[in-house]
């Protein structure tokens, strides 16, 4: 009979506390060095589509490693993988399997490993290697936690990809709809994809993080949804509004807070946009709110906004250069 | 030192095959029954915003108790809850803190309980209860295995909600970007949410599941999107279309092709979208495919659309009766 210890299985439980990929590779790959009392570890993916292994994560960062891919069944990788059962190689000096092309790469030397599949039921989504064992030699015993750990990792990275599978949903569904607003205005082109950009730029300058940055990211897609209710024929005027048409495409930003009132989850975006044209000296719309009442998110839209804006052809002026934009506001 | 076998590790990774609250619930309890040898076991939740348990899950469905408010300090499971410590009551008829109440509203008859909190950190979710076990008593040593279990519980839980709140936030934003698009058009209010629903119920009728009734409801929300590239004075015009008018409304479908094209995840339910117009008879837009060319989806899009068509007021008729629909059809 198996058994194991109470800290190990909350060492598990740690895979499954996030459902972001990368923060779930870090966890994993700290968790097996920790247990193992190793110097890196490693973990391949391969991809269903590909016919080939490929660097997934790796415990300290060689960005290099990311261009490898490791034939199926080449090295010890390609060994595991192939034969879908662990192995130990405690001097890796003696073994033929053994790729030095990575150490040759990275400096690194690698002096045992010991690797294991990664899978659940009948599929197999890579590799793990445990690298350089710092007490010692790997032991047969070390396979029974490889083992137990093994479909844990494949659950925990099968749900993270889950979880961004509909979060790319979410997202190529928003900035769909978006550019599909933004086609009905000739004046436009490309401004949506720059203003999420540019968004999440100067939200993560000023300091925001997680969730903050995403919502940065989302307001920044959505600003001009609410253009879907003005009339074409105010929305492709080539000449200049008068002022009643003016007030209607104001109500732009009403319109985007009704479309997104019924969402509970957008409760943080509505007002990041619906205040997006207000002004740090009160004379913008809707409410002639100023400075610091002006939600931050919102602050952070109507700046990248207006710079995109001066930084776009229009038919009546050409775009200002970045380096002029600047000049004109600190000279003021 | 406290440990544990595999096959009860193996368990748990089960609550974490799925990201759907129902299919996980399901499994917490079917193993929690198993692990125990108990009749029964339910899972109370004290939510955020409430100040009372309720019942989340049970083991054998009685409906009827998910309408029982659990006073957060009252009975068995709100002292779990208050003092966040696990108990067991071997014989409830000695007990005075067992309130009744459950057992006379369902028939079924309470004689032991192990109840455990549910939590993880400092958050505390609600409340485990494990209902007569088969072969004697609770023991201390049960107690063990609840404290292993119920940070994984908790953890299985809220990877759920969290997956579940961004597909809320998908299904809402469709949905609300689906109704700015039909406000633009003035025949078509409520349209959209009853040939989601409509879609859903004839996919599930013919035999569809799991994810292909998703793609049925998400087909349906969006089947008219592409009408936001039809310019307002055709979608909006009182009078008969011209046939270059009808030439520019045909363009619908193809319209919604292009705003899904970019989301690789809306690959299934593009061709959905796509051919709705498509008829049975070939006579149908944009390809005249016929019969069973034409993808499922599309079809059960189609029948509901002209259902709901048929069933709506038209300034120049009254809405049809579901019933002579019918008729009229098998008239023929």
């Amino acid at each position: 009979m198996t058994i194991f210890k109470k800290s190990l299985i909350y060492k598990i439980a740690g895979f499954f506390i996030s459902l972001e990929t990368k923060e779930i590779l870090k966890r994993i790959t700290e968790t097996l060095e920790e247990i193992f009392n190793a110097e890196r570890v490693s973990i391949f993916r391969k991809k269903e589509d590909r016919n080939y292994l490929e660097f997934y994560t790796f415990s300290r960062g060689e960005d290099e490693l990311k261009k490898i891919k490791i034939e199926l069944s080449k090295g010890i990788v390609g060994w595991v993988y192939k034969n879908n059962r662990p192995l130990i190689v405690n001097d890796v000096s003696k073994s033929k399997m053994f790729y030095k092309g990575v150490d040759e790469l990275t400096g690194f030397k690698t002096n045992s490993i010991l690797a294991f599949p990664l899978g659940l039921k009948k599929r197999r989504y890579g590799v793990v290697e445990i690298i350089n064992k710092k007490d010692g030699k790997f032991k047969r015993k070390d396979l029974k936690i490889c083992e137990l750990i093994s479909p844990f990792v494949a659950i925990a990275l099968e749900n993270a990809a889950l979880f961004e599978k509909i979060e790319e949903m979410f997202f190529g569904m928003i900035r769909s709809f978006a550019k599909a607003v933004e086609a009905k205005d000739p004046y436009t082109s490309g401004h949506v994809e720059r203003v999420e950009n540019l968004s999440y730029l100067l939200a993560k300058k000023v300091g925001l993080k997680g969730n903050e940055l995403k919502n940065a990211k989302i307001a920044g897609i959505l600003h001009d949804i609410g253009k879907i209710g003005i009339p074409d024929e105010i929305l492709k005027k080539p000449k200049k509004l008068t002022k009643e048409e003016y007030e209607i495409i104001k109500k732009h930003v009403l319109y985007a807070k009704e479309i997104l009132e019924p969402i509970s989850e957008m409760k943080d975006i509505i007002p990041a946009i619906y205040y997006h044209h207000e002004r740090y000296d009160g004379k913008g719309y809707p409410e002639g709110k100023k400075g610091e009442e002006i939600p931050l998110l919102a602050r952070i839209i109507s700046i990248v906004d207006a710079f995109d804006a001066m930084a776009s052809d229009r038919p009546y002026r050409k775009a200002l250069s970045a380096k002029k934009n600047t000049k004109r506001v600190f000279k003021k």
